[in-house]
């Protein structure tokens, strides 16, 4: 049995991974801490929880986490994870941050994109990207990982076996729409049930801080251009990319080596997937379309960002860290309503 | 392992039993049949489950599912079951049921409420009202289980044991409101989606096929008032019940019993459940207010109509036909977002 | 043109308001006051308005404000209308206030559900409580108006009526569902949208606010049952009656009157309203079941709460301090989607 | 007071035709048609409007109309009101049609995309495309207005002073999300409630039928990349329009005779539009971001799909045909909650 220690647990990332470990076969949760609510019982502050769960949220004592979990998983806002992920690794604990904070390489575009110096940069390399279709490798020996972003895993699972095979002048562009827990859990007026019915926008067109991030892993030397969206509903990522290849472009081939990923779904050519296939799933699910009178390519992907975009991704990396079955804990089929 | 058939996989209460038993660690499906798509791939068909399951459906064959399963779920539309039902135990299955066909154990009120004969009244008598917190051992070696609509789960699981300490006089109120999918998968005007959007109402009040269930399971000679409604979202049904005790009662010793009840959360005085507690659980969350401005006792009780008002409780029955583990596959916590 | 100014502009019910006055034809916004924005254009801080009016938001000031309008609505939260609004009389303004502080005649009950002491009890006895149906002629002359809260309108109007033919001993039970723009524009966690979202919960049971009205306007001596809900939806209203009358009570004789009443809509016995249909008019819809089964009565009334219940409201009593064709401006039909 | 008909009340172009003319100031309601409902009142075909009209649905007669009415609306699926439209032009009516049959000035284009061949052809060349910012002036003595579709105002409106000033060769790719209303009443499992909700896809694309609509008023000859979007609402198109122009273009200056177009606010550089903002108003958003880190330039749009985007437009057309005032009846204030 892994035991997994939770920092950030009341946040949507940290009540997600509540929720699969009480699934999991082999692991399960031994320490949940929290800033605001140390002291009290986990089913008394997430009532969703009750009845799950004796135990009571903690203080942040690295030490002690290091000694009691095999494995730590931290999800709290951008920026705050860093002396969190730093003190637990100097204690001895292996971390899965499901933040921001070692997902880039580059220091310099860390504090251009997230506004603060990067506080533990000495961990940046050692890092891995929790992105398994690409590092299942270096994630079996991981010490600290970085899960992927959720709209960058929208991105990078799409389009990083195709651009491989596209010429590197062309643009990309990648307009997704998110679910409001995206947002994760601190209220807004622009958030507020009656403000954000009924309603979509685009936001940080050109500067939202997951563009390093899919860029990072996407080795297209063009900028890509990211236009994020938010809709009135609470789970999913459908991204959308557009782009005009100069030769053709076989993505059954390109995909090829999907076909092995326990959690990639190619849908085809003009089968283009849903949100609700996905919801509830650490699935992504992917479709395109050759649109041959514009001679652009369209390739639609969908996951839910909790799970496939969070914390299922987490459970997956973590399956890897231990040496366990990678699908454990992840059977979940889609909440089709 | 326990190999579990399904008619009906395409419904909604299907598609919930197919998602539960991919996480169940002692049960799998090893058939599904349906009418409307016989022939085609689960995966094709519903593909919030590709890639997780290679079945097929077939047609309904009895004697090929009582000789392949174990126990065969039913998930059809009312009235639909009977002769589904009846040629699966002639042929020797063990059978749940999730419909309203075998729960009512007078056939005249089948009838009145359902507008046609019961199609097999022998199995009535046998037949297992499968709410395990009252009819556990009848479960255990049930061979016909007709799992409770989802609408008298919500009311007889909060009512049941406070009425036994109610004058038999005392009308009681239960005003309910469920999301759509209780209305199952069938399209009609009144649940497209622009015209069920942002859109309440209350139907078929007085006269609701859940009615003589309820008042069958409750033992209170008054007539029960049950009023139905329909709200803007997909899962679960909030029942606020009210009534006026002419003696004081003291609904914690009321459910006492409830205690040890795996999958009964008592919220307790004051403190009201909410759907997203119980969003994707087994639960039944039920909280009070006694109102001593007026001396009524207003109960409400809170389910996800799809997991603890059908497929969960379906589970949960299999799991004691089958000695195992009661909770074994069902320790979902609420998706609170 | 009757010159209309507006206090709390920015609020659920100010904006409401903003929006009726720019089709009113004999009305017209001349001012309009925000603490929070004072000196910025209402086009830019209520986009939705943009390129509709040239006026900005101005600080409160009681005597410009009576100078230069026929009438000042005033839209603030509770117990914070009490000095503005008597600032304004003695200014000597016509005020119409959509919040609840001149709503109750009895200033202890007042205190006892607000929470604080009233501040301007010499206006009770004159203010005129806003429900056409009940005081209209009291509204021709009035200098004070308070606009019943929302909940009040959805149980008053089918009730008062109806109560007059039933024994007072009589208990009644309202189970009331609101949207979530009832609660204002006030951001909290509880609704947050992925908290809100295909989430309901009932709250402040047998003491909301709203029962000392409700009571006040009913006669009825026998304590109301009142059970407030909220669901995952913006707007409306529908309240659900029931009570057992002692004799036969004919509704359709009750709601005589209400056929003259213009923004009453009879649906009759056994046809229920629906919350589309009055959405984004001044209707209230109602219709009932008789249970000869129970004994009981069901009535069910749907209002749009911002406009049936606050803001048309609000302007159907402005037509009538003025004189002008009651109807006025509000000949709005239901967004059905 | 211009008398209107409409046909095909019932659906959801018509139904919002008729709320917007029981608020017009110079026009009225004067016959109403439907297939499915002639004979009935069309209070009680339609409860919204119940109490606010005493006319009923009658059967289409052309002669009637022509005679009884200055202008006939026809709101019907595409590729039905070729024959009415054409018979009432011959019956000499003035017809608005707010279907997409006489939009196509090319009946190859038509068949292509619609399927079938045009029955009117010889209406195409007179038949003026209602959108006033560009064809004002012949609005005013059109005999027959094909009101442009919902996608084609939310992309048109954003576009066409710009692509004036970008080379030709320059690709554009626009991604738009419509809410549920702009599928029409039609049922379809994919649009029932619990299917629907939560879940968000692109189809038709690269195939939509607004495509060549598009793509004629936009004089652009680069084939334009459409990729429509369904999300989990009722009302509104959010359209994201992103193209590399090869030298600067100053948007300010393409939209300067914008500034005098009473439905159309310009939000300006980095200042996006929302849903909610146009929800309810017959006003089309326009703001953009210049990414100099990419070289694209996005432009967002946001219309209601049935006001601005169908019946608003075809009442602004209305108003134009007959010389009264443009905005007459459509001071709408966007409902922001």
């Amino acid at each position: 049995m892994i035991k997994v220690g939770i920092i950030g647990a009341t946040g949507y990332g940290g009540r997600e991974l509540i929720r699969l470990l009480g699934l999991h076969p082999e692991a399960g949760l031994v320490k949940v801490t929290s800033t605001s609510a140390a002291g009290q019982p986990l089913g008394a502050v997430l009532p969703a929880f009750d009845g799950l769960t004796d135990l009571s949220l903690e203080p942040f004592e690295p030490a002690v986490l290091a000694q009691e979990c095999d494995v730590v998983c931290i999800g709290v806002p951008g920026t705050e994870s860093m002396p969190l992920a730093a003190a637990l690794r100097e204690a001895g604990a292996r971390v899965i941050d499901i933040g921001p904070d070692f997902r880039l390489k580059d220091p310099e575009s860390f504090k251009q994109y997230y506004g603060v110096d990067h506080a533990a940069p000495q961990y940046l390399e050692s890092a891995v990207y929790g992105l398994p279709a690409f590092y299942r490798r270096q994630l079996e020996n991981a010490s600290l990982v970085a899960v992927p972003g959720c709209y960058p895993i929208g991105a990078i699972l799409p389009l990083r076996p195709v651009l491989e095979d596209v010429n590197p002048q062309v643009p990309v562009i990648i307009d997704a729409i998110s679910g409001i827990s995206g947002a994760g859990r601190s209220t807004s007026e622009a958030l507020h049930f009656p403000e954000m019915n009924e309603n979509v926008w685009a936001y940080k067109v050109g500067r939202h801080q997951h563009i390093p991030e899919i860029e990072q892993e996407l080795c297209h030397p063009t900028p890509i251009q990211f236009t994020p969206h938010v809709g009135p509903y609470t789970r999913g990522i459908l991204s959308t990319i557009t782009f005009r290849p100069e030769a053709e472009v076989d993505l059954n081939a390109c995909y090829a080596a999907y076909e092995a990923e326990p959690f990639i779904r190619l849908r085809g050519e003009g089968v283009l997937p849903e949100l609700k296939h996905v919801r509830g799933t650490n699935f992504c699910d992917i479709g395109w379309v050759n649109d041959t009178r514009t001679g652009n390519i369209i390739i639609v992907s969908a996951i839910d960002n909790l799970m496939g975009g969070t914390a299922g991704m987490a459970i997956q990396c973590m399956n890897l860290m231990f040496g366990i079955e990678e699908t454990a804990g992840l059977g979940f089929g889609g909440m089709s309503v």
